[in-house]
């Protein structure tokens, strides 16, 4: 069984839509990527760090997927990360109302012994110093180190950012981030200069347009299944990497066909995600729900037009 | 062979764009659509009117692609219909400059004799009075009628929009004209909506994001080819038109399956289209050109996920 090194966070998100409101919710980049995870057979890790007043149900919620909790430091007295945001109406932006670092201020990334060896490291959305401490424990180079960042360390940690992404295989990305990096308008361009930089793959992540796998000259396109409704975006970049990096460490071949099929299923599991407040979707899916939605989206994009 | 309709303006554009700047040049949703359709085999006529200003070689260009020029009213003393516009940096928005009707003000088209029998009309963007006139022509009932539209129609003829899209059997729209056409949000809903109107496919642009062509339950979904370089969008979305039409037309199955096809090939002509200025490079764009393109769809957006 393929093993997976998941570093993010662990959080409680509080989050306002069109649709509704919560309470402080389970959250945080790692629980939706190491949820997503959960729909292959992979051994999967989650480092990350979080205080004591996390319930212990969340805890046992990830664990009963067989998410191996060994790399979550729990901080006596400690607060965890919290993040407050609201959606406006058209869901593709949003407004952070409360960021809360608490404990994740003096986060020190342990990977516990057992997984130093693991085949893909899939870094979350964190400070760019936190990321490349976690590939220095690697004992052995993994098969394949994938992570996500995002526009705020772009501003605030860029010489660090540009440091871990040249020790990276896969960069996930949003448009406007990746001509951020770049200073390229066109995704084309911005991902030829983002793989001059490190990563030989690079995803670019478009929300509800889909997104763009390219490597070399070659580029591949997932959209995202239309949806009747969506109910909150949060999480769904974190389970569409979590789908990603599950797929290709169960199957344990990083070729760019199996790419594909990995990007693929990121985009199914991210469809399910957004269904539903935080992880609620994500805990109770089963795989003939997953199995269905690939056929849909066999039906969304395959066509036959012969060609010689 | 089959038989074409296409309405539509033909025109002098006048553009800029942050790439450069023309002189008045040939445009117009009927020229961009004849251009496009005659990449098949297909036996197409022009239904619009002009003025005696337009110069001989813009119609021999037409005609030199076998393009029927016969419901092509050409008004001694007349003007041509002109627009001017202007794309921002990216190219997603543009500003209309100048607009001037000319002989289009009074355009009352006659559909050839010999073309009142044709397999599928193509309804470019125009007064929707005028698009019904030219259903009502037809002395058979087409096997297809398709109708581009948008918000200007919205805003100024709603009544008539509505009254002509109970005739016809596609739509295609950007997402936003879905939208407001529709009230929702969703491009799901708004789809579902239309196709109460009349419809019974309806194909929503989004631009350098794809399209969607919907149909009862069924979604399916092509992107845009992700260009290196976008030099001039006018004219693309008559273009896919003009692809989606006359591949239709040429191979005269209407399937939804035929129709997926379709829309693939009306992708691949509209990025040819946006590589240079106005019909720049619809003029001259080869069949071996168009076969290497649909490989790149293909590899875009093919994928094997065996499922059971």
């Amino acid at each position: 069984m393929g093993k997976l090194v998941i570093v993010g966070t662990v959080a409680f998100d509080e989050i306002e839509s069109p649709f509704g409101k919560t309470d402080k919710i389970l959250g945080g980049a790692a629980t939706f990527i190491g949820l997503a995870a959960s729909q292959f057979e992979v051994d999967s890790v989650i480092v990350s760090i979080v205080g004591d007043d996390l319930p212990q149900a969340y805890l046992d919620l990830l664990a009963d997927k067989n998410i191996n909790l060994d790399g979550l430091e729990i901080v006596q007295g400690g607060k965890t990360f919290y993040w407050k945001g609201k959606y406006h109406n058209d869901l593709n932006s949003r407004d952070t109302l409360v960021t809360e670092l608490n404990t994740l201020a003096d986060f020190n990334p342990i990977v516990p012994e057992n997984y130093k060896n693991s085949d893909v490291v899939m870094l979350g959305n964190l400070h760019p110093s936190v990321q490349l401490s976690v590939i220095e424990q690697m004992a052995v180079r993994p098969k394949l180190i994938v992570l996500d960042t995002m526009n705020f360390w772009m501003d605030n940690a860029l010489p660090e950012l540009i440091e871990v992404i040249k020790h990276i295989d896969v960069i996930t990305i949003n448009d406007e981030e990746a001509r951020q990096l770049t200073g390229e308008y066109s995704l084309v361009a911005a991902a030829a200069k983002i793989q001059q930089m490190g990563p030989t793959y690079v995803v670019i992540k478009k929300g509800e347009h889909g997104a763009l796998l390219f490597h070399k000259e070659h580029v591949f396109f997932a959209p995202a299944l239309p949806l009747e409704e969506v109910f909150d975006p949060t999480g769904a970049g974190d389970t569409f990497a979590g789908g990603f990096t599950g797929f290709l460490a169960a199957t344990n071949d990083m070729s760019f066909e199996n790419m594909k099929r990995a990007i693929i299923h990121g985009s199914a599991l991210a469809s399910f995600c957004v269904e539903r407040f935080g992880t609620e979707r994500m805990q109770h899916l089963k795989k003939e729900e997953v199995h269905k939605r690939l056929h849909q989206f066999k039906a969304l994009t395959q066509f036959d037009i012969e060609l010689h």
